[in-house]
């Protein structure tokens, strides 16, 4: 390979450094090591049927060329998609920024606490719009939140009823989703006009839009009422940029609040992604599903953030879990909050005023030209009553270069936004041949509806309004933070590898990011055409038929596989079956998914060497014979080896009958060597935030896409919302679910190419298999396959070191981030130990200067095991070491503070400084505040 | 104004901030202030004549739409200019990272040790490929390095000769520099086609281009002996990437190289920037001009980076100065050393192979077909000779989107570069009328010119070949450095101000990045377009008749300006007039511009209060009335003050048929307020790198336009190379020098539109006189105009206290980095003070800052000056503290590590700790060492 080819770009390691690898761990070439690590039964020794790789300034020209087959038109089609100005500070210094999009999901939080922030900013102004009590990070979208509404509903609700009631002028799309969610559940959703028709005696919850998808600004109030009076709990799916003009949920007794930030300065980008809300009144704040971020304090009682009530997390709930919500819309959540701390609230109310006066404006115009606009008050939405003429004018738009909304044959949807200017305005006039509009707007919201109340009045939200200002608040929050640009991030399961700045670049493009999801297909041409080549190269390397990647994060992906897998059997006449095989190694998120996916899950063990216990799955194959709807694995599994007995597995379920799911998780590991469709299973999900480059952005945004074989294409997600709603499992609110982002691993794939992309996954299984080799004399490695090799990912036990020494998996990640690193994955998936999973971008220099601070940890556990320093105050019970706490007046500790400060082998020059202390977690638990401290608490 | 308004972005004081700020400074309105602070003799009281003021995307629409009339074509014209590939990664974290290009000149050494590095990268990459001892860290363009060059030579050469000669062969455009260079000087260039005319007997210097502009590698050791013989030195005019594969010019003995660095990774930009380079045998280093990084040591003994030899810069020099350059090329030369450390030795090796490959294979393919190739060995340019067919050649290939080069009517050049394809080569044939390229290509380079040595041989170059290593190297640099991402930067004389991200954005884009300077003007219709503009508006912001942007530095815009004035006084036959009056104050470079124009300096004095002392002025004009022809001056004046004298000293040297120079330094302070054209100068040059928000980048890119009243604007520079050579001085390299980032001023002008312009303008002189409101009590401010106000900075006078302590304005200076300060203009314009201008994008919460810091700083000297602290051991003296320091296990100092760490109001969680301790930069004045140390040098 040439220095122009992208793949000696992506993988780290060189001619040089493979050699001493391989040296290390005793194999003469990878093809070597590969063919002894990885089961015959399972390889394929076949060439991946891609094209040849292309350089970084091809598949840019190449992206370019289907980027211009995109057609940018103005959007005002409205439903939930919006126009809006990212401001151009925040996307240079966040979007773009791999100081932000590199970050992992803060589980570190003494290293994350800029993003933590940006989230507590985030939730702040949630809380504040919606007048509710608590907010979460960020949800996928404002579909799944509205879904992940419902089921929140239901727990709390005291009504025994399924019945859930939902808004007919809710969003399609939304509807759509929550009735995919509802359906396995057993929850009946009734779509009622709630203009027209009456509430019924019973149900559990009311799911509410505000304004409606028509535009139409309803009071809410009596509906709340009337809800509460049947013991039923009510969601507010709210667009937060009327809320700065209008009365919030919370403030009528909503219970729950849910919706989308993309209008804070996101790009539509084709359906997504963006961060989804949700929103709780007091008292449900315990059952909020997905991350939430508090403030609680570090060892030296300063406030320091962290997730709080971690233990709601499905990876704790597992078969009792209600959501499997994981990875969310970190990145685009901080940036829907810096929009708000770079507008403050003045800002927003004068960017939500504009949007109002031009939506006033164009319905006074279509009015004085004699076009009927329903009479209803209205946000930023014009519903414009045109008898049979609907398709006619928003073609004439469409020909003027605006996207209109055809509601149906008769009435045309009209959305402003902040982008809107007077030329829009002009240009719909036309469209619907009447003259443009004339005059100032003022508002038509109505007063007893207006909002009164204050909201952002946090000095964050008034402090950074120049663009210097924010420049470095971005740049200060950043820099407490340690992502991929500082150092490896050796996370099990994760695969932080090279997220490459020529994946990313298309990502801000014009063509890719201002397209809305139910854009006329013949502006999204260069769009489909992507996608198409993208899912046949998903299909390509996993040997399966089809693949859908609108699933938005991984757990979706779970949802939609099973889902298919329960259509599947269904449609077989077999709708009885209903039990789900679960490994106990798996993730917490397989038996989430399992459960909404109406499943029952039965665990089967596994054995002392960490592979599924074929004894024990015989057992729960006999006793569910009958049920047997499907068993989920991951592979190579959570610990990280290539079981040898998969292939006898699958074999095992499906002659009962069931369905095999292998996780994608570990697909790293197999992707040119393996294809789980040719080994046996018949759906898996993949993760493109993995394996295929799209950057974890601190904790979303995530692709989950699932890839079946071909007798379960039939049951993939179908297109939710826009032109082609066709009655298909809604898993996303869009049909292409996070599409802004698939240009990353298209590229990734493009660039790569079959021997890029089988040299990275045997120098990601060489990696770990050196670390395995370089580390196993001073930690144990837990668990092995073929001749002892790992895939690509070790664990290292550290319960013998804690047994005799006290020293625990927590200090040896703390201290860690003295060394200059993110932990391994901890705990998972056997506690006390540390995954390690180093991947094909870490060169040797970086591998080595990782075991090299695990063998200097070992050595300090052996002084703490030793005596020599107290087991209550070393440098590992003391880690992590802050800049403020080496350089104190006092120094009360029985080590120097060189020792806590500058570990052997640290970069003394470019050291890393964590801002805060080890973080109390149990403590912000106990004492839950979840949204932006005043400052006074940061003074010492 | 509203949110939607770019001003209120740029301008760091909302309404309570100005409120607060008038209040301290005493006036009731920014007018009151203004009126108070302007003389009324040169207050213009109209308003600008500018376009309203656009929001950010509307300006961003008009740039794409000026953007998309130009043509993006393939380009093989070379001369200089070449196609290149900007790695990503350096694109999006150099060029597009606000830590490196907001950062300022690294003349504090301490907190600028990541851009040092680079450009220590850059040197040794410079030193290593010409094979030479010492190279400097950038140059303005190829065409300015070489007429340095002819400086250096004339220098350094025993010769007394007149004569420098310039091989024909040599760059067009390099060939109009040398001329309207050497032509003040009296020195005589011939330009000899030397592979057929003899060398004169007696010369200076000779400058050979290798290869040369018509391809043609020739073996130019016999020519360095002649000239060595003749006592003249040789400059070899060398291209880098040639240098790969050919014996380098210092292995025959060539005494300086100069040359570009674009084609390692920077885009042309239609001319640029880009880094241009210098580089000098043993014995020269202490005569190169511009900016020298050297190695030193801190107070600690370890490796420490600095600009070295600094006493051989022009503020020193004056009127002995052989060269005026400051400013210089350092974000770009960062990229263009980033893109050696990317690609190391085998890297660039194989891109000059690739290249060479594809002109050979180019030239045989031509042959094949019957066209005649120039037989004479070549690198990358072909010369096709095509009798009376060359025009229609060249365009035929136009049509197929290739530029080639048409030298005359029977010969065209073709050059190749890393980008060029297969594609390009075919279609290339099918312009000339012949079939493609078949086959492989292989070296045609003369075995005797072959390079033998090795270069790039550190491990800088041999490191960071993946995308993730470089990714980290570049992070670890930025984190060293301090630039207005991370605070305020009150750099007087430098306006440090904003550099919006939606100014920077254009820069990146294809359509404005990838233009050859000389291709056809029907591709650079909207650059020429913008261009228009851009002047259009200087001249209506400044007052004058005509403007030209080509000058790529404020030096350069004073040379053009003064060899303007030169030209109309012999254009009238008053050639005679060769006295430039320069005031005691004055920035070096005047003078150094004034020598290098052709004049006599004459210093006028400075009166107590550092106005130009209006009796000594008359002195001067007496005794050179005859002779007189220009006064040069800086207003309002480098003391940062509005002279009330100005007009009568316009009037008095216009008397006496002189001109006036007025300096546009400071122009900041009159912008909307008062027009130098207007108030009698007849010509400025303005730095769009200060008020016009084009960011310093480390030290370059700058942008020097020159500005004139009508009767010199027939004397402003004129096209140096492409098709309209006109004869007219050429400046620059390219007719309009910088203009890759002239959308940045563009965009500022027409985001701020006369309203914000003015508005910024007052706020600026607000905010300078707000802080000499806060200070004045703790130290005094040194100069004052009308009513004791300043203009946009102010001079805090250190000297009593320094008398008084022993504390000195270093100690001051490096202690504001504790305090988390970039200092402000050290001991300019006068010795011993502290030049604060805060502009007008610093909000009050930063004043402030600054201000408390500095009255801080005050009661610690105040503690030495009490003997509370000893002299030598106190924490000025001590100043900067690093982490490793405060940390250390030894405390020896007599004051608490918490004072030397955490000084009163730092930001204790953001803290910036600088990587190293204070630098001696004698030590490495006198060990002067200019590459990159070894590795072991930073072994503790």
């Amino acid at each position: 390979m040439t220095a122009e080819q992208f793949a000696t770009r992506h993988i780290g390691p060189g001619p040089d450094d493979e050699r001493r690898m391989l040296e290390t761990v005793g194999y003469g070439s990878i093809d070597e090591l590969m063919d002894a690590a990885i089961p015959e039964v399972i390889r394929w020794h076949g060439t991946l049927d891609l094209p040849d790789p292309a350089t970084e300034a091809e598949a840019l020209a190449e992206l370019r060329a289907l980027a211009g087959r995109n057609t940018v038109a103005v959007s005002m089609i409205g439903l939930g998609y919006h126009g809006t100005h990212t401001p151009a500070v925040i996307r240079r210094n966040v979007l773009e920024d791999p100081a932000w999009y590199t970050a992992y999901t803060p589980y570190q939080p003494e290293i994350s606490q800029g993003r933590l922030e940006a989230l507590l900013n985030f939730q702040t102004m949630v809380t504040d719009l919606t007048g509710l009590a608590t907010a979460n990070a960020s949800m996928l979208d404002e579909g799944t939140a509205a879904a992940e509404a419902m089921t929140l509903a239901r727990r709390a609700s005291k009504s025994k009823s399924p019945v859930y009631v939902v808004d007919a002028d809710a969003l399609p799309q939304t509807i759509a989703v929550i009735g995919s969610r509802a359906e396995p559940l057993g929850i009946e959703v009734r779509v009622l006009d709630l203009d027209a028709e009456e509430l019924p005696g019973e149900f559990f919850g009311l799911h509410l839009q505000y304004p409606g998808a028509s535009g139409a600004v309803r009071d809410h109030a009596p509906l709340v009422e009337a809800a509460h009076a049947a013991g039923a709990l009510v969601t507010v799916a709210a667009d937060l940029l009327a809320l700065t003009l209008l009365r919030p949920p919370g403030e009528i007794g909503a219970d729950i609040a849910a919706g989308t930030t993309q209008r804070f300065g996101v790009p539509m980008g084709f359906g997504g992604p963006h961060a989804g809300y949700l929103a709780v009144r007091s008292g449900l704040e315990r059952m909020l599903p997905g991350r939430l971020v508090g403030v609680s304090k570090d060892a030296d009682g300063n406030p320091a953030y962290r997730l709080a009530l971690q233990t709601r997390e499905q990876h704790i709930r597992r078969e009792k879990a209600t959501s499997n919500i994981c990875t969310a819309q970190v990145l685009l959540a901080v940036m829907a909050g810096m929009y708000a701390v770079y507008h403050g609230p003045d800002g927003l109310r004068a960017i939500a005023g504009r949007t109002h006066g031009m939506a006033v404006r164009l319905a006074a115009a279509l009015r004085a030209g004699g076009v009927e606009v329903t009479d209803v008050p209205f946000f930023d939405t014009v519903s414009a009553v045109v008898p049979g003429r609907a398709a006619e004018v928003v073609a004439a738009a469409a020909g003027r270069g605006v996207n209109l909304r055809l509601v149906d044959a008769d009435r045309v949807g009209v959305s402003c936004d902040e982008t809107t200017t007077d030329a829009h305005l002009a240009a719909v006039c036309a469209a619907f041949g009447v003259a443009g509009p004339t005059g100032e707007a003022g508002s038509r919201l109505p007063e007893a509806l207006a909002r009164t109340s204050e909201f952002l009045t946090h000095p964050v939200f008034n402090t950074h309004h120049s663009e210097t200002a924010m420049l470095r608040y971005l740049r200060r929050l950043a820099d407490f933070d340690y992502a991929l640009d500082r150092g490896m991030i050796p996370l099990g399961s994760c695969t932080m590898k090279l997220n490459a700045t020529t994946e990313m670049e298309p990502v801000s493009w014009a063509e890719f990011a201002h397209i809305h999801p139910f854009a006329p297909a013949e502006q999204t041409a260069g769009y489909r055409e992507m996608i198409g080549q993208l899912e046949g190269w998903l299909a390509e390397l996993t040997g399966y038929d089809a693949v859908s990647v609108q699933p938005n994060a991984g757990s979706q992906g779970e949802l939609a596989g099973l889902l298919a897998i329960r259509a599947y059997h269904r449609d077989r006449g077999e709708g009885h079956r209903d039990v789900c095989l679960i490994p106990s190694s798996a993730h917490g998120t397989n038996a989430a998914s399992a459960v909404m996916a109406g499943m029952r899950v039965v665990v089967v063990a596994c054995d002392a060497e960490g592979n599924v216990d074929l004894v024990d799955l015989d057992a729960k194959i006999d006793k569910h014979r009958d049920a047997l709807a499907a068993i989920m694995v991951t592979y190579p599994s959570t610990h990280g080896v290539y079981e040898t007995g998969i292939a006898q597995l699958c074999a095992k379920v499906h002659d009962a009958g069931g369905q095999v799911y292998v996780d994608g998780a570990n697909l790293n590991a197999l992707v040119g060597f393996a294809k789980p469709g040719r080994f046996g299973a018949d759906v898996s999900h993949l993760n493109l935030h993995k394996t295929f480059c799209i950057p974890h952005g601190g904790g979303g945004p995530g692709v989950g896409p699932v890839a079946v074989r071909a007798h379960l294409a039939p049951f993939l997600p179908g297109d939710p919302g826009g032109a082609h709603v066709d009655g298909k499992p809604a898993i996303s609110a869009a049909r292409y679910g996070s599409t802004g982002i698939l240009p990353i691993p298209w590229a990734y794939l493009r660039m790569m190419g079959a021997s890029g992309l089988t040299r990275a996954t045997g120098v990601a299984v060489l990696a770990a298999n050196y670390v395995a080799a370089r580390l196993r004399n001073h930690f144990p490695v837990l668990y092995a396959g073929n001749k002892g090799l790992v895939a690509h990912e070790c664990i290292l036990d550290l319960r013998p070191l804690t047994k005799a020494t006290g020293v625990s998996v927590d200090d040896v990640a703390k201290r860690l981030i003295d060394y200059g690193f993110h932990a391994p994955t901890m705990s998972f998936p056997v506690a006390g130990t540390l995954m390690v999973e180093p991947t094909e971008s870490e060169d040797l220099a970086e591998l080595d200067r990782f075991c090299e601070a695990m063998i200097a940890i070992r050595a300090e556990i052996d002084k703490v095991g030793a005596g020599e320093w107290p087991a209550g105050d070393n440098p590992l019970a003391n880690a992590p070491h802050t800049a403020a706490m080496v350089s104190g007046d006092e120094w009360p500790h029985p080590y120097p503070r060189s020792v806590g400060a500058y570990p052997a082998g640290v970069d003394r020059l470019g050291k890393y400084w964590p801002p805060v202390r080890r973080i109390d977690g149990a403590y912000g638990d106990r004492n839950l505040v979840c949204s932006c401290p005043s400052p006074e608490a940061f003074e010492s």
